[in-house]
């Protein structure tokens, strides 16, 4: 296996990208294979002062990067010389088994969708994000499509249920769609039409609505809305989780400060005893943690990593790369997109604008 | 001044909701009205229990409630002579200055617009919720539009900017777009037409586009969006505070836990050295610490407090209420729809559906 690794793009790159290519390396399955794309001078510089042997390595000098505030098509056209373009036209061409890359969410959607491909029958593809909550949570979609249908959200429902069952081992993932309440006649028109049209579905395990308060008490292990919400909603997890972690921090930092000596440091004696604990519970609501977002519905693993990632974010999104590479889930999408729908006439004149 | 208080719906009540009025008429100036609907019967028992003197409290007794799963113009026609009907009846017949409920929000918000009415030139009202961050930010709506139009947002936008210059003393409330992405270009045309016309508002501090994590960070006073989004993003808010505390709660009792004496109980230890600072954090993200949120461009105060409220949560939803209607906030918004619009002619021609 050969993992594409674009090295530009995003808040910290080449740095902490490179960084967490030479980790995942050293880490993961030593057959796997790995390609740099990016500026070679700056890769080189990196494993020379990390002292890693580059011979594991194939590097494609880019100069060229795509920035956040690039335009999408600039993937096709202005910039197809650039980091990500080059690693999407190898993946398309079978020069490797999966993508990553950090750069401009919206270019490498497009770029995955027209240079890549999505799977055939698929309306729509989706950015598909694991919550970090309690228990493991699938959102999609998580900005790609700021306006669906909802036959692009039963496709969601679908693309979503075949990488938790692959990924995660999960017999029969429960699928919920996200709603401003519990009973079927809350939301839009769009989504009240979802909900009856999953509940449909009898290869879906639709569990129904779910709030933004009852999806942190293990409700579905599937959630799919619209792009807008999704990105929405995720970035409020990423935004709550930082604010109460940073919160305690400071109640450790400062608990205790005072003018008398015997009350002294209180929060920092805290934070010794339970010091082990607090490292896993900031773990469990870590974003970096988690690392990728697939692309799901294009005919190759294409993954997301978060524009802010660290070398240990980016290390996990190419592990992230790698288990669902080695898994069935395009495999699995690809023939339930191809299982004859009764609603094909409905499906094939998409509604939204 | 005299607060009309439904005692009846919502999860607890009539419980916790009698309880919390006897606290704030206890806590609050002694020279606060209070009229307590709902059973007397429950009322007179729970006030023998808690030892309080009904003599400052006036009782309308009423039997009907409106249910959670009631239709919301039951408050107009099946249950008219409900606690809910009731209590907006004497709003509207100048019996009372302001109305608390934490009942159906539903059928709270269709009774506030067919009983109370609606301000002079407002096309929608929106239910405004504080959000329990580092500094108070006013959402609107939070669910009772699931659908809105661009001119319906700007009208919340100088809603919730009257509201938190009158409540909170902001002088020049900053306003926020609830959007994907912070570039112009963002979100749904609905949204990116909604930051054209914001900008262009004179009377607007308006500071654009606003993501679910830039808003832990201070990024405005007042956040406008549809009632659908707002909805899931308060419950989101509010299910990770719970959950994150929920996570330092087992941390606290469980760590050091183990077979070896030595070990102790490191949590417990930890807990008690912290135990001040960690109760102020969790009050400063405790939804119940706020109370009630006001549906904003009703003629008179009207208040929806959580339906799970405790009666912490019902007394700091009536001091809200006391100090809503002692502010100039609705005269304020009065005189803001009364002022004449360019768009005037656009505006009287709403596009939703």
């Amino acid at each position: 296996m050969r993992i594409i690794v674009d090295v530009m793009g995003g808040d910290n790159a080449p740095r902490e990208t490179t960084i967490g290519a030479f980790a995942a390396a050293k880490e993961l399955d030593p057959s796997i294979e790995y390609t740099l794309v990016g500026d070679e001078t700056a890769i080189r510089e990196i494993a020379a002062e990390q002292g890693v042997d580059l011979a594991r390595f194939e590097i494609v000098h880019t100069t060229e990067v795509i920035t956040m505030e690039d335009d999408p098509v600039c993937v096709m056209r202005a910039k197809k010389e650039s980091s990500m373009s080059t690693g999407l036209r190898m993946l398309a061409e079978g020069k490797g088994d999966a993508f990553v890359s950090t750069g401009n969410t919206g270019a490498l959607f497009t770029g995955a969708m027209l240079i890549v491909r999505k799977i055939k029958g698929l309306q729509r593809a989706g950015i598909a994000t694991i919550l970090p909550l309690a228990n493991p949570v699938l959102l999609l979609d998580t900005g790609a499509n700021v306006e669906v249908t909802e036959q692009n959200l039963e496709q969601f429902a679908r693309m979503g249920s075949a990488y938790m069952k692959t990924l995660y081992g999960l017999e029969s993932p429960r699928v919920g769609l996200l709603n401003n309440g519990s009973e079927e006649c809350k939301g839009t028109p769009l989504y009240v039409a979802t909900h009856a049209r999953l509940a449909a579905c009898e290869d879906i395990n639709f569990v129904g609505n779910v709030e933004g308060n009852t999806l942190m008490k293990d409700a579905c292990d599937v959630l799919v809305c619209d792009g807008f919400t999704g990105n929405i909603l995720v970035k409020t997890i990423e935004g709550m989780g930082k604010l109460l972690m940073g919160n305690l921090k400071n109640v450790f930092l400062h608990a205790g400060k005072g003018p008398l000596f015997f009350e002294g440091a209180r929060g920092k004696l805290a934070a010794l005893l339970i010091k082990r604990e607090i490292g896993d519970m900031k773990r469990r609501f870590d974003a970096n943690e988690i690392g990728g977002a697939p692309i799901l519905g294009i005919s190759k693993p294409v993954l997301k990593a978060h524009g802010s990632s660290n070398a240990k974010a980016f290390k996990n999104a190419i592990r992230q790369a790698v288990a669902y590479a080695s898994s069935s889930t395009i495999a699995d999408i690809t023939a339930a997109m191809a299982r004859p729908v009764e609603e094909k006439k409905e499906e094939s004149a998409p509604s939204e604008s």
